[in-house]
């Protein structure tokens, strides 16, 4: 937190509950029992009027690096042991605690997940946690928090990285994050397809090289001293003759910005240097970015490259993309071309995931060892949809003859569904609601769910960077679409609808 | 971040044309000018279809926390000698580098601001900071993140607090915030108004028992292993006698968790204890509330609380009360006693700030000093709401004659506005638009910002309490309307709105 008082114990990034269900498993002698959590999510991102198609999975690394760090040490016990109830009795007992400092460590946890940078859906578990119920019920606040908000702000990326193209993509995001949240959703938005951030903290953990323009202070502090705006141009220009990208709006974009900037592109040419670019944030942004390219053109510049700043998302710039073909055309200009030189910064848009702040996810208990059989575990709902699916499980992409991904298959974690000519396919809670793949249909099927190994470094993030391109090039492109996109088919095979119709009628009968 | 990689070292909270910047000026010898920065909001947050009618400040103390620990050591510069441009050679020298390490350290920096838990408004500056230019420059994204978030989250809080009355409001919001980001967000809700959070390490921090009641998986284990909803809240009430608060909506909220719920709380009592509560988390929760109050009346426990939860925010708590005031008399209830024994826990919609997911606070440059003079700095923009009030400026709150805080006035910093029987106030940027107060209309004008000394330590959460609620106490009700409130007026004096005017002139001219 950066807060007064004591710093945060990372240990403490959990809800109270937590600590008191662990605590009651240990008096109750269910501690240890093994158990098995799921962490999934439900409904797709919501942002406003347009719905996400799928989701991009990030955190799990951000999650495992705290599990390895995170320790109820002594000064941690000693805070608990001081919290009262109503009675002003302690809440938490010697023997809870000390086994807490013994055992409640996180690499006592399996975890198994799709991994960061794949396409995910609804309904199917992403992640897997299994290992002592007290331990596992201990991760649930960190995991949800790690893991909800960078898979919403990679799918925001991802989207945004749709509607952007081939142009740049930026993340602007650090000033309108959640405090030092920013971090992860700069992170997150790398591995959802942004290309680069202004974020020079999280770039230079990742390895990327920082990027940015300048501010209208810069312009603002050159005036005030009695200088000009292409003052202060030029004073960029010779600072960063290879790297000048000027910022043109601070007192008038076409009529003072722009001019200026242009002159002093002029004399770092003369100078055997090229200039990068300009920046644009207010006003028409594609009438703007037209004229621009126009007098750059003009002025012999077919290389400059027009920054865009000011409130973007995937809308605005498709918004900003589709205005300029039009514009681009009456101009006597090629709108590819226009097109093909425009970046992006994106700050408040991306980083709060405007319309849809947080991803729904949660963790549930699934299933319980008891002795050695392990017991499903299941919470009703009058909600068909919020049903939980029982035990343990695999999920399985099918990719269809074009080689594209058709289904999420969710099927017990033991079973091969695919040994059948015929595989039905149950909607998750719609009932009668079926799809059957032949054999011919399926030309590969994957599992999704793999081993996390925590104690070793996650792959990098150029790597999940991949995986997400890899994924989405085998998404159907009505998947992908920004409004209206098409339902990818998340399913339960056969045994696994029986298992949970089994579960809700006993639970029924017992109610 | 507690990203793979390095840590992220916390002078990096920045974004990189920060750092361009103050490389540019050390170069071209602005670096010691002295600059005054404003920090200042245009527009109250927009939750949709309803905007807020005030703002209550926070973040400060995160602020200078951070301030008093960034530093540019040996490692950061060492990493910012390895950035390179276009042309691969390293784009920052020697020189400045040397600088930064040396001169670069944010106590040289001199505060101003509205203090934390206090309400205020747009445009008038909540902080301003003076100092060497390239030091005020290197602060301005550190102090954007930490404030515009704070700031946002404590105005949701006070909107949750006002539609929850005397109610019980806590924090649920650890899971949907952005990483560790959800710390300064629970700090927040707690300066704004939030009573509790169910936040551990945040709670500890600032000294606060942290809340909770269990979470669904507690009856889904003792279900597994073959138990029953009413074996897990007995164990519940078992250990945690005097604090039993039972989620009931596992298996049917009104035929399963509620009966149980009274069993256990019979036995309970029969043993000299007082159960807590109960919560509902999914549902109709008006119609739910009501009957579980019925119930429980008539069981003999008119005094357990009734814990709502579920996508609450400041509307849905509206909705819920009012719909209780209709359905508590159907059943012949007093709907002030119903009404009485909610508590609200709120998650995601608090910690995101639902509908408004950023504040649009910005930090820009309205004075620099050019060797004895301090020169005003402006930015024109074609939007007249963005066009900057240049110069050093207080801001006065003044009250009426009912002592409620009628206008904000900004006025230069060396002025007393109050020396004439005719108080002129000018809209901020719609020509012509004044009001006048006479000597008579005014019992009380206070000086709003004041020095931050961010080497001691800030004044207690508790503080900022009593801050806000005083604060909020003086605003008229019409402006604390949740639904279209009144305009709260906010003006600059005839003396700032002359060196506004003046300033475009020139700048104007100079085009």
């Amino acid at each position: 937190m950066t807060a007064p008082g004591d710093p945060v114990s990372s240990v403490f990034l959990t809800d109270f509950y937590e600590l008191t269900m662990a605590q009651l498993y240990f008096k109750n002698g269910l501690h240890e029992n093994e158990a098995l959590f799921d962490y999934f999510f439900r409904n797709y991102p919501n942002y406003g009027e347009h719905q996400a198609g799928y989701c991009i999975q990030a955190g799990m690394a951000c999650l495992t690096d705290w599990m390895n760090k995170a320790r109820f040490g002594e000064k941690e016990r000693d805070y608990l042991s001081t919290l009262c109830g109503r009675a002003r009795t302690p809440l938490f007992t010697a023997d809870f605690l000390s086994w807490l400092g013994r055992e409640a460590r996180f690499e006592r946890l399996s975890l198994r997940a799709i991994p960061e940078g794949r396409v995910v859906h609804p309904h199917a578990p992403l992640a897997t946690v299994t290992g002592p119920l007290a331990v596992a019920q201990l991760l649930e606040t960190s995991l949800l928090n790690h893991l909800n908000y960078q898979t919403l702000i990679a799918t925001k990326a991802a989207r945004i990285k749709t509607a952007a193209g081939d142009g740049q993509t930026i993340d602007f995001g650090l000033r309108r994050g959640q405090g030092e949240g920013a971090n992860a959703g700069a992170r997150a938005a790398l591995i959802g397809g942004v290309d680069f951030t202004s974020n020079v903290g999280v770039s230079r953990a990742i390895g990327l090289s920082p990027k940015g323009t300048h501010a209208h202070s810069l312009v603002q502090a050159f005036m005030a001293l009695g200088g000009t705006e292409e003052d202060a141009f030029a004073a960029y220009a010779d600072l960063y003759p290879d790297d000048c990208l000027l910022l043109v709006d601070t007192v008038n974009t076409l009529e003072s910005g722009l001019p200026h900037a242009i002159k002093v592109f002029e004399k770092l040419m003369k100078k055997g240097h090229r200039p990068l670019g300009i920046r644009l944030d207010s006003g028409d942004l594609a009438y703007l970015a037209v004229q621009a390219v126009h007098r750059l053109d003009r002025a012999g510049f077919p290389d400059v490259q027009v920054v865009l700043s000011n409130q973007l998302d995937e809308l605005v710039i498709w918004q900003i993309t589709s205005q300029i073909r039009t514009l681009a055309r009456q101009a006597g200009l090629d709108p590819d071309a226009v097109i093909g030189r425009l970046s992006y910064g994106i700050g408040t848009n991306l980083i709060t995931s405007k319309g849809a702040g947080a991803l729904d996810g949660v963790y549930k208990l699934t299933a319980l060892r008891d002795g050695t059989a392990w017991k499903p575990a299941i919470k009703l709902s009058d909600t068909p949809a919020k049903t939980l699916i029982p035990g343990d499980k695999q999920v399985w992409r099918i990719y269809d003859t074009r080689g594209k991904a058709t289904a999420d298959v969710i099927a017990v974690a033991d079973e091969d569904p695919f040994q059948t000519d015929n595989l039905v396919l149950h909607h998750p809670f719609e009932h009668g609601v079926r799809r059957t793949l032949s054999r011919a249909d399926i030309r590969e099927k994957e599992p999704l769910l793999v081993p996390v190994d925590f104690c070793q470094p996650a792959s990098s993030l150029e790597r999940m960077r991949q995986q997400r391109a890899a994924d989405m090039e085998k998404l159907d492109p009505g998947v992908m679409r920004l409004l209206n996109p098409h339902i990818y088919h998340v399913s339960l095979t056969e045994r696994l609808l029986r298992r949970k119709n089994q579960l809700i009628r006993s639970v029924e009968k017992n109610q």
